[in-house]
């Protein structure tokens, strides 16, 4: 974990030469706006204004949550192991949408209740599901370490192997309601403004999910100022896991794409840890989740993509990189016109 | 331009089978938020569930607009013939982006002052630009007629060669000028409330180009109800051809996509004429120009992505064609499990 301590600012001298780069092409100052930015934010990253997003790994954590005990979802754990074994398989829907722009799965068992079978998975369990939060910790502070250094040496390994750029996931039944506890203590909020009707609560559901969050509160007072207390307290393992991607992100300069509001709020905790690590974060899209947009505003990450999605599994982290792609194509494609009325156009206009 | 008459409502039954096909995956209901939306409606325009975008085609319409002569932009007309050509010859930026999404781009002289001249050019010219609208009608009744007609023309020659998704765009250097006019008149809204800075004007500038529409709008007094006569006042030619392109949308059942502004005030004056046309549209992305998301809220269209572009030729709109793929991988994955649990994940939550 002294690794989170090593972490620098990204190559802004690289984010320039990129910004540089931007002007020179034959269009008004600016005009591709926050995908010209991203592009600028990933050459600081990769350290280099030659941007290389060809080799793009979406990553997802796979857990459970002892907290449904309490009635905070309408499905059970099983449904987490199906849905595994189906990424791991390449059935599922994270992986239709990773298909369609060239990009590679990766299925962690970071604490699932049942093992998945499929051989694909990359076993990284730190327990077996998560405690109920309303009567203990939901996990030790072992288990909170492993699942964040786990995270860490993932994004080593796939570095190693040439990842470019990750995109994080994840799977777990019940997960929306560590989310928003976490999103309640982070954003000094009360449980009710933060929680959603994660996949589609009834009314009483929601008033459960709303009560149970503020037990687990009370029970073990976590705070913003002791961000891994908090994820081993009301937290999850997946969601521990995630956090260790983005500080390893941070660390092995490798950006990360946040999804929805459970990887909203794992990267919200590694920014509490270490605030540069935003700067190695790209924002997607603004989940429909109460909570998501506020701790992206905490982290000064502004999405791209308003479509009201909430399907998780990193499907709406990935619709990021085509857009990517695009201002990349732009980017690279460098048209200039050697032309004064042409560099009116680009200067001025 | 009897066309506009015959435009029908489109396939409902489709839509209802679309939705009927997005609910048996195995995912939470309307997860894929607008994204699930869209790819209903398309399937309403080409009448079938087995909705096809794989050919699609960005139509850059080009034109001049006489009101530059009143000091509305630092760029004078011979950067939209430089641009036209680079269109044509397959260099610009709206290629590059096209490219990346196997898009092919078609460039429409709709009224440049200055002949383009690529070959790949698609002659359409109805006047040599526009008339400076403070002094006279921006065009004659024949050329706005012309160039709408154009537009739906090019809509029903595109379908017969197999485009199935249209993306509008347009290079004409001053454009944001008309668009605003119309929007003003559109959404009854002072002309400073719909005025924004087009590609970079100073303060004076933007002053002075409200100061232009106010006087245009005095003295051809265009009204909501008459959006043939408004287009024809104060509004371009390159306007006129995209109206006639949404129109077309309509009449042939070809999807079109709304870029940014420009293509926003046409799309609203083919709604006037006709509202079932909004009904064929897609909105893309919310241009930062103020008008922008008045007029797409006019149409009770919500775009889904939010970068701050304002490059035009299309480039925004096409951004929208890998969102929608992705959702078509997913849509046509359809991966459903024989599972309770999963029956449970799916319905209920």
């Amino acid at each position: 974990m002294n690794r989170i301590q090593q972490i620098e600012p990204p190559d802004r001298s690289a984010a320039a030469a990129a910004k540089a780069h931007w002007d020179s092409i034959a269009k008004p100052l600016g005009a591709f706006g926050a995908l010209e930015e991203m592009i600028q934010k990933i050459a600081a990253i990769q350290g280099s204004a030659d941007v290389d997003i060809s080799h793009r790994t979406a990553v997802i954590f796979c857990a459970d949550h002892g907290i449904t005990e309490e009635g905070v979802t309408q499905c059970g754990s099983e449904v987490t192991a199906i849905c595994a074994n189906a990424i791991a398989a390449g059935t599922s829907n994270v992986n239709a949408v990773a298909d369609a722009f060239h990009a590679e799965v990766l299925a962690v068992d970071i604490g699932m209740k049942t093992d998945a079978g499929h051989a694909n998975i990359l076993r990284r369990k730190t327990a077996s599901g998560t405690k109920n939060f309303t009567k203990a910790p939901a996990m030790t502070a072992e288990q909170m370490t492993a699942a964040v250094s786990a995270g860490m040496d993932i994004v080593r390994d796939l570095k190693a192997s040439g990842t470019r750029i990750i995109v994080s996931g994840e799977m777990g039944i019940g997960n929306t309601t560590p989310a928003a506890a976490m999103a309640s203590v982070l954003l000094h909020l009360p449980p009710e403004a933060v929680t959603g009707r994660g996949s589609g609560l009834t009314d009483a559901g929601l008033k459960r999910k709303i009560e149970v969050i503020r037990r687990g509160i009370g029970l073990h007072q976590p705070s913003v100022d002791r961000p891994l207390h908090l994820l081993q307290t009301v937290g999850g393992l997946e969601i521990a896991g995630m956090t260790g991607l983005f500080l390893g992100g941070a660390v092995y300069h490798v950006p990360v794409v946040i999804d929805g509001v459970i990887s909203a709020a794992a990267a919200a905790a590694a920014y509490r840890l270490n605030p540069l690590c935003a700067e190695y974060m790209l924002a997607s899209h603004c989940s429909g989740e109460p909570a998501a947009s506020g701790l992206l505003q905490m982290m000064q990450l502004k999405p791209v993509i308003d479509a009201g999605l909430r399907l998780g599994e990193g499907t709406g982290g990935l619709l990021l990189l085509p857009l990517l792609d695009g201002a990349l194509a732009l980017y690279r494609h460098s048209h200039s016109f050697a032309d004064e009325h042409m560099e009116r156009y680009r200067k001025l206009s």
